[in-house]
């Protein structure tokens, strides 16, 4: 599994609506809309670095309302949870 | 579910041992080594605030080798997937 | 209580304006126009989470001139005083 | 009455002990501990700017642990609280 | 003797125009453009904070040309020289 | 008349110790302890750029507590006081 | 051979787009569309100091999208490969 | 192939021995001394992401000197060379 | 001698442009289009402060396609050249 | 002729030092000290790239007492003077 963990930075009046359209797009695993610096914290669980290419540069970008990204992708996860079957890839 | 995200910067050569000191922390549901100028996020979910504010200012100051955190509570999550019953609160 | 404590910087003309249409939305305590880079301090003092959500992502949104917020959530707070009482929660 | 308010970065391991000694301080009506990028946020109330002046830069100073600050003065409070008359001024 | 000073950035061409302006405001001792990542820094002495706060939330925010302001309160001042009478407060 | 000023930012328990110091070298015609980022603004009123070498690169670097200086030098002053007779140039 | 690595900020929606662009410009070697704070980073090999000049500030700056640059000429290179054959100079 | 991008601080004396150490770990494609606020870029070309989370959590933590590092992954490359075969992936 | 160097942040598309109107300003010795996060350096050479204002918040400000300027003045300049007869002042 | 722009930050009390050891160093054409956040200002006058990369990476770095360098290659000099023949290359 490829994950991979987006800070967004939104427009004021749009965060509710930009984090349903994300949670929305198939491998977008999670959405939350967050305290501090940033408006939303994006989980993304695919399969390849090409879906998570294809999501990041060709899905995401067609959001409106996203003024500033960051994305990290996950080297590695460490849990107490099975997550791959958890989010069954 | 109170979620919480955090961002960590850890001293160079600690991020795989702090990583697996952090998901021993009951309370901590996962935690990801990242590309960008992050090194860790860290993904919480516990019942109460109190709870969030014990494990942040109380368990997870104790562990050696974090250089920064920055930490957002989460206010609402946008999933697909009923997270409540998955990390079974 | 949950008690949140924003930071915000506001369009030059509208500082004090914005001040007293945040003083007057339910759950705002204190709105201070401060010296230094930014222009408001918002204290916030409601019963839950989903109320802080609520205000945060829902009211406060819609106020216009607001430029820039940087929420925070209180963990816990340290005083003399009997806030709950005070801020009769 | 003269507000001030006060954001700062603490050494990790004595953000609870340092929010502790400050609240001690008479002047210092509150102390938050927070998340984001600033670990305490301290409410200052006292009568003129001169004890103001002697709190930061007499008082404060002496409480170890306290990394960095950023001191706001208020102009001016905006609240359906009478805050002199609740902070006892 | 209530003394603030003002780092400014200001729209390119207007420099010498705002200053000017600036120079005129009641309270307004001195205005001086400046080398370095600001455009103008401004002496306040005034007689109260309540005087402070309506020159800089009040008469300042009307200037045009004004981008962005830093305010900073003086807690005390050191000079060999008499301010208070110099300045005739 | 040339005049600089200088943002400093000084250890926390020397602000008012290296204020005064400060405020006796020649050419230092006020200090201030300031709110905010920096903890010091220094005002120098000197003959020529010479002198404000002298004074910065020479003398002002052996103040012990002084931890970062942003040097401004004024083009240009503007004010209601005649300041070249009131410092006494 | 003379080398230089761009990092670039693009709009959000031009990332595939400006990349391909680039991409086409003789004196452009690679560019790869990234995660984390930047979109795209852009590998430049040619002869000489005066055809970095023209790329960078002739050819460059003539496709749309993209907002903010930060050049680096590289001193050296090392690499187990002969980049020089490699890339035919 | 999976390709990866890093932007290094290394300590001042130390830029030369650090890039060569860099170019003969295994994955490591080319190492790049650069002006500009960094001081190396390594260009990691390595066949999965475990092999990239090895290399970057793994080895490269191990070479002394190295003060800060952001790593980019490249989600694309555009290039009229075939970047496979030129470094036989 | 007067000796100021300039950082300058320029429209893309106006680089060189820009550069030749600047060193065409009687005052103006030297304008360099540079790599890293600035696009020119302009080096200065005037005999006082005053030609240096009027030439910098006078003249510089008129030139249009600057986005952003930091001014810094030279306290000393240590050369093996005779940079007065140099640049003949 | 290839020229370098490079702004560095010093140790407060090696100011002056730093930039007469800096002016001794071949191909070291001018070295200012400077006002704002930079502490001095170093011109490069050199034959090639090579000759550049062994002044940046070989010799500048054992100059004792600098804490941050930043270093600018010049695409194209725009100048009234005949820069070459000035500084005989």
């Amino acid at each position: 599994m490829v994950t991979s963990i987006i800070l967004l930075k939104v427009k004021r009046k749009k965060v509710n609506e930009v984090a349903e359209q994300l949670a929305d797009i198939p491998g977008v695993s999670e959405v939350y809309s967050v305290t501090g610096k940033y408006d939303l914290v994006v989980m993304i669980r695919v399969k390849t670095n090409d879906d998570l290419a294809e999501l990041v540069t060709g899905n995401l970008v067609n959001v409106d309302g996203v003024k500033k990204t960051d994305t990290m992708l996950s080297f590695k996860a460490f849990s107490k949870h099975d997550l791959d079957s958890m989010f069954s890839m």
